[in-house]
């Protein structure tokens, strides 16, 4: 099936069931970044591949929001199909919630899968729906219903990270966010982000591509520590769990447990990443709280054996660049080496590390004017081949049990102009003037992304992506809460944080 | 009366009348930031007279939060009463909302003058309290009921903002607001401060000292521009005001006006700005919205007719700069000059000028050590007086017809260390370092920031305060949404906004 039929057996069933416009987003009942495959309904809908899109699909219309890091590649993929993209905060364009809402008539009928969408989204949303009296009907997935060859969820199982690596026991990770609890007056807090899941167990798994983490969810009171996953991925660590007072529950349990805990419970989530379809099912004898994530900056703050961790594994992974660099210099223009085989090198030199478990998201080998579209990747359909002159940018990084790495290298194999010069030269000022720079504690990664962005703007140029983000400790390549960006987020620096350092020039 | 006395003596009424905690803010009606006398329940209860404080009293506690900028200030104020200084926003300490629940029984009863808090920190106090079910009474004004020598509100007469200063009419200003409110299906808008007021009817008055507003609401409707203020103050603008279709009511009739409009009205105010008194007496029959002060953005974004207004204020502004620091350096050392006669000197050498109305707030004038305290200004009982060697600190501005200035300037009166040299050379060098900024449009100011704290944190030094802010027209010296400070706050930089330079060091 191509796209257009996809989109016309989807607005078939819209008309079916008298539904005036129906949204897709990129998530999964997590709030994955980079969720898996099984629920990427855009890209079966869309044929557009990138980590951030929300669609918008009524009888004449088929839109795709994205930001500014896949404006080139959403142009590329959707061409030739209904579909517009449309520019994410752009000062020009409407956000999907205004669209959606003047689109569809009033009294009109609005759908989605609600586990598909936070709940912070989803109120937004209604909100603005509200303001026609559009309703929004939360339990109809009907991309799932036309989806044939949908991939299958994973059935890996969950192993224990030792605490050698993890330098916390989780009895004592668990005690500390009972301290929060109890100090906040919490008596449930419910966790759906799985790597503050498996950074509070200790646990890791293998159900995100490039991610070390399981699907499930957590529950935590004074009483207990229940973690909603499915029994046969869990097999392997019951025994650890148990010794450690956590009960295992059936993944999809969460509703039920918190009906069953009593009248009048203060229940408290982070509204950003949890599913809207969870909270509607929240009996309303409870009192739902909106929090930020309490495991987040727990989680995000290392401890001086993750730290030492972090050190060694970044010792390790640089010899292993080096070595790649090495091999790539010696062989360009030799053999014929494609942006595809520079990923597999690094997994077969990464992976030869005792404690090398995976990529850590995947490689960005872009040459020349492919580094353009930032977070490009090679296809089987689409790749260049490397030859002795110009840049190669290189964007890859490792899960290793002591650690997760990203590094990013653009490599000069030869003859370079003197324009490519000056941004490569502008590129390593960015990254020196964050690099040195001193700041109070406290201060929020926006204030310090002016020094990696002044060289630039001086030069009356940008980069459309942040600077750097939050590094999980074995764990997602992108963890919150703190991130060196023009985004204006308090997300306070605390000691033990990590943070990339990755300004560029796309051109 | 002492200020324990004063307090003794409110206690005595919380005994009466069963209340645990009693809270004291520094706002009036309008949230405005320098809030006439009449207001200053602070000042009359603590005897602190900065421009920031909350007071929380109980029985055994008398506690008073403000900031940074007046540490020192309210440290030297409060000895020797039953007050204890609270820092806010220190990481050591705790916000008043949360000691106001610890510090409150359960079932508890807290109260204060709910005119004088905003929609927005209510709620969130009433979100703590009622984690223990403490009750907040907000129609109980004990402090007006025992404030005997009270200072009355004025009466000052309210006059027309000329075109040719304003550079837009009235009828155009109110109906971009239409637009808005169309645009949001908003069917009626709320203005309760005092500055945007004065800009949307293109009005000035003298109610607030060193400002040109005057007490009012106002209530935006597609019909209806209703200005809610004393007869007697507006009696000169009535037939203009006609003119413009703008209808008067009584300054206390707001409740009742919304409550007339019909049912299910959507009313919407900047929950920041307006007092939850008003807000506690709208009729449930209608849903309220809290918005970003739509008038805010549209003031500062100053027109072409203003900032040629802005320029040429400035520039015979700063004459009157070099004149005052000629007569100042001519004059030290051979007569008499104290802190006190800076400001009188200034108020002699602008008011000359033919459009000048007033202050645009308190002059600081501070010799050597003094200095250190921001926002310092000399009394009667405590001022300094200025020789011929050290830094005097100068921090003044006025209010013109044709616009408003503030400008700081530290004036070397003879022979200075080596360390004032450094701190002089490194406050200079923050300032160029901002003032060659090159940025994107659409940054916000905790961006810029950056650039002048570096040369401060690059030596390990930094000043407690803002960088810049934004400045009314012939309006308030500090106006948003705009500015420049290491606080995170999304106020995207727009054509026409206007921002002071102002870092510092204080030692």
């Amino acid at each position: 099936m191509t796209v257009n039929e996809r989109v016309d057996l989807l607005r078939g069933l819209m008309g079916e069931k008298g539904i005036d416009a129906y949204i897709v987003t990129k998530f999964d009942p997590h709030m994955t970044e980079d969720s898996p495959e099984h629920y990427n309904y855009v890209k079966f809908i869309s044929g557009f591949t990138g980590s951030n899109a929300t669609v918008l699909i009524t009888k004449d219309e088929a839109l795709l929001w994205t930001d500014g890091r896949y404006f080139v590649q959403a142009h590329r993929q959707l061409k030739g199909t209904y579909f517009k993209m449309q520019k994410e905060n752009s000062p020009k364009s409407v956000d999907y919630k205004t669209y959606a809402r003047d689109i569809t008539p009033q009294n009109g009928v609005m759908a989605l899968n609600g586990a598909t969408i936070s709940v912070f989204e989803a109120m937004g949303l209604i909100d603005k729906l509200s303001q026609k009296d559009i309703s929004l009907q939360i339990d109809i997935d009907l991309i799932g219903g036309i989806w044939e060859d949908r991939p299958e969820l994973s059935n890996n199982k969950v192993f224990i990270h030792d605490i050698k690596y993890a330098g916390e026991c989780r009895q004592e990770k668990i005690s500390r966010v009972r301290g929060v609890l109890k100090e906040e007056s919490i008596d449930a807090y419910v966790i759906s982000s799985l790597d503050d899941i498996a950074w509070l167990f200790n646990l890791r798994g293998n159900d995100v591509p490039n991610n070390t983490t399981f699907a499930s969810y957590v529950v935590i009171t004074q009483e207990d520590a229940a973690l909603f996953v499915h029994s046969d991925k869990i097999s392997d660590c019951v025994e650890e769990l148990a010794g450690s007072h956590v009960t295992l529950k059936p993944y999809d349990g969460v509703p039920d447990y918190l009906n069953s805990l009593g009248k009048d419970k203060i229940i408290a989530f982070d509204n950003r990443r949890s599913n809207y379809l969870i909270y509607s099912k929240i009996s309303s004898g409870h009192k739902v709280r909106d929090i930020k994530e309490i495991t987040s900056e727990m989680k995000a703050c290392k401890n001086k054996v993750e730290i030492e961790n972090i050190k060694n594994v970044n010792i390790r992974d640089s010899a292993y660049m080096v070595r790649f660099i090495k091999w790539l210099k010696e062989n360009v223009g030799k053999q014929e080496i494609t942006e595809l085989d520079i990923s597999e090198k690094l997994i077969e030199i990464r992976g030869k590390d005792k404690n090398y478990l995976s990529p850590s998201f995947k490689t960005i080998a872009a040459y020349m004017g492919n580094a353009a579209m930032m977070h490009y990747s090679a296809t089987e359909e689409s790749y260049s081949t490397i030859k002795p002159e110009g840049f190669l940018l290189v964007d890859s990084g490792g899960q290793y049990l002591d650690g997760t790495t990203d590094v990013t290298r653009t490599i000069v194999l030869g003859s370079v102009s003197s324009e490519m010069k000056r941004d490569y030269t502008l590129t390593l000022k960015s990254n020196i003037s964050l690099a040195r720079a001193v700041f109070l504690k406290g201060v929020s990664g926006v204030m310090l992304d002016m020094l990696a962005r002044q060289p630039m703007w001086n030069n009356l140029m940008d980069y459309k992506c942040g600077t750097g983000h939050g590094i999980g400790f074995c764990l997602n390549v992108h963890e919150g809460p703190q991130n060196i960006s023009t985004r204006v987020i308090a997300a306070p620096f605390k000691e033990g944080m990590i943070l990339s350092n990755e300004p560029g020039v796309y051109r």
